[in-house]
């Protein structure tokens, strides 16, 4: 059985593992894609060396089938579409006690902090498991995980129908979230400086702002009579962000944190009570996203075949991170299949 | 009639100044005690020369009677007790049409932005009038506004029943927020390093950790089991405080921030995405809080007599705002009834 195993900064290759048949409460599931996230090029960099040891297998954006199901496992059997939720919770944290599992203080994220889905067959815990429609094609599938991301952000931010927003950073991430808040009725604007991105939210039928050489307070003054937006969303990770954000902010607005900002940043704290500004930190999803999140993959509401910049086979893993990393593209998947070598090379 | 007068930073004067007689829809009353706020003390100092210039009447914490109704006033009469929401907004701009007045864009506070209460009688708009009990006394009923100002806090932080609630500093507004927190039912301690503040939060029954020496983020993970508290309130104005109050939030926690921070501060953007925090801007009072203040405080629930440090007659202003600057005291107030002079002399 193949993986994509990481070595160390810089370095990843396909190796062939041994089998890990599914125990008491476990399927395992073929992957069939697999998508790369910002979090699995940080590892790649190195960046999360504390975290994720070499002859890690990582990954956690994936739709695959199950090929065999475990003792004491009811419900699954061989051929099930699904996708995985790659959040296992301690259950007995105060995060925990308080329902907010995906937050757990001990929280093991599949694919980080345990064996991820860049391989051949991966095996999960049953509980953890999302069932797909069987006709939704599994490359779309892929996008179910950083949907929910979105869906979780766009919930813990409040946005009503008609409610002005702005996304600032048109990224994967910020692309779905502004695609989620158009859906629940929200006029949506992003702010980006990549020309590459600009151009296809532009084409999702965003008003897109250059935040390199175009003014976004400006346009928000205008678009909103200088009121403000009742909603933005930090997902650049960029310190500047921060500040275009708060700014844009309407009285009472509310700014979701969905980017990581691993170093302090300056923050403009007397705008927060001067407009009696609201700050929500965001992370991850609970089931319910992730549900919600299959309905709209399912759905056909988000525009996959935009998002979608590249299918790599499993033995061009490495290319796929390199493509990643070298811009330009929105989001890369890797065909984990069996057979994708020849596909990928046909 | 006389008033204090600021002429300059440091310099605070009783002067004769013509009497201001109501026009219509007006009220003029007799102040009978103004307290005396942080924000008063930057105008004395200088600090917000920008927006107060010499020849200002500050002040905007009283208590009073009614002395004159002008035209086209109903419902109030010589004699009435009183004391004044010091806010006028322009009922317009997208805050004001929003539903949130005491955020306007263009909001005019009555003792900074216009003549305020350190004065024998203050001519104000009649729908800034807020009814006090007959039989209240006027020193106590001082404390209505700041009250209010903690009513606002603690409903805007969401403080439910039976959570654990960290006030990060013990001055005026800190100690309200703190005691209208526990009339809610919240499980309140407080971090402050002023010994004479943690004496007298002490004498009123809180838990206090002297934030100098002692290490409040050792306390809260003691008391709270390593959860974390549910809402902590910012009412120091110090970096450190901000840290103080992020580092104690549980998993979902709620930061009010209450103090002014008039540079940016280093944030830990971090938590707030990591722990799903919330950050909320807390500023002023709706008409609703200062109605159910003035129920506290007419209901005997604000400890007045532990808040009131001292009060010193209108001619003395000079030395309330020294005591102030000086510390040691908590509450100053200022007696600014015609025939205070002997009284305070006597």
């Amino acid at each position: 059985m193949r993986a994509a195993t990481y070595l160390g900064a810089g370095r990843i290759v396909v190796t062939e593992l041994g089998d890990d048949p599914p125990g008491a409460g476990q399927v395992q599931i073929e992957p069939a894609y697999t998508g790369i996230c910002g979090t699995d090029l940080h590892i790649f960099h190195g960046d999360m060396d504390g975290r994720v040891a070499p002859g890690a297998v990582i990954g956690h954006e994936t739709a695959g089938r199950v090929v065999a199901v475990g003792p004491e496992v009811t419900g699954w059997r061989p051929g099930d579409a699904v996708t995985v939720m790659p959040l296992r919770a301690c259950g007995h944290c105060p995060a925990c006690v308080a329902g907010h599992g995906h937050v757990c203080h001990r929280l093991v994220f599949l694919g980080i902090d345990a064996p991820g889905a860049l391989q051949e067959r991966w095996t999960v815990p049953a509980g953890l498991l999302v069932r797909l429609p069987d006709e939704l094609p599994l490359d779309v599938a892929a996008l179910v995980e950083p949907t929910a991301v979105a869906v979780h952000d766009v919930f813990r931010a409040g946005v009503a129908p008609g409610d002005r927003v702005l996304v600032v950073g048109g990224g994967p991430i910020g692309l779905l979230i502004a695609v989620v808040a158009r859906i629940v009725g929200a006029d949506v604007r992003i702010t980006e400086p990549d020309p590459y991105r600009v151009e296809l939210a532009r084409n999702l039928g965003f008003a897109v702002v250059r935040a390199d050489h175009d003014d976004p307070a400006a346009m928000v003054e205008a678009w909103t009579g200088g009121a403000g937006v009742a909603v933005a969303f930090e997902a650049s990770g960029a310190a500047a962000g921060i500040a275009t954000a708060i700014e844009a902010l309407a009285v009472r607005g509310r700014l979701c944190l969905v980017a990581i900002h691993a170093t302090p940043r300056e923050v403009n704290l007397h705008r927060f009570f001067w407009r009696e500004l609201t700050l929500v930190g965001a992370r991850l999803y609970a089931r319910a996203d992730f549900e919600r999140a299959v309905e709209l993959v399912a759905g056909g509401m988000i525009p996959a075949g935009a998002l979608v910049s590249a299918i790599e086979p499993l033995q061009r893993v490495r290319r796929a991170f390199d493509m990643l990393a070298a811009g330009g593209v929105m989001k890369v998947l890797v065909d984990c299949r069996h057979d994708a070598a020849a596909a990928g090379d046909a």
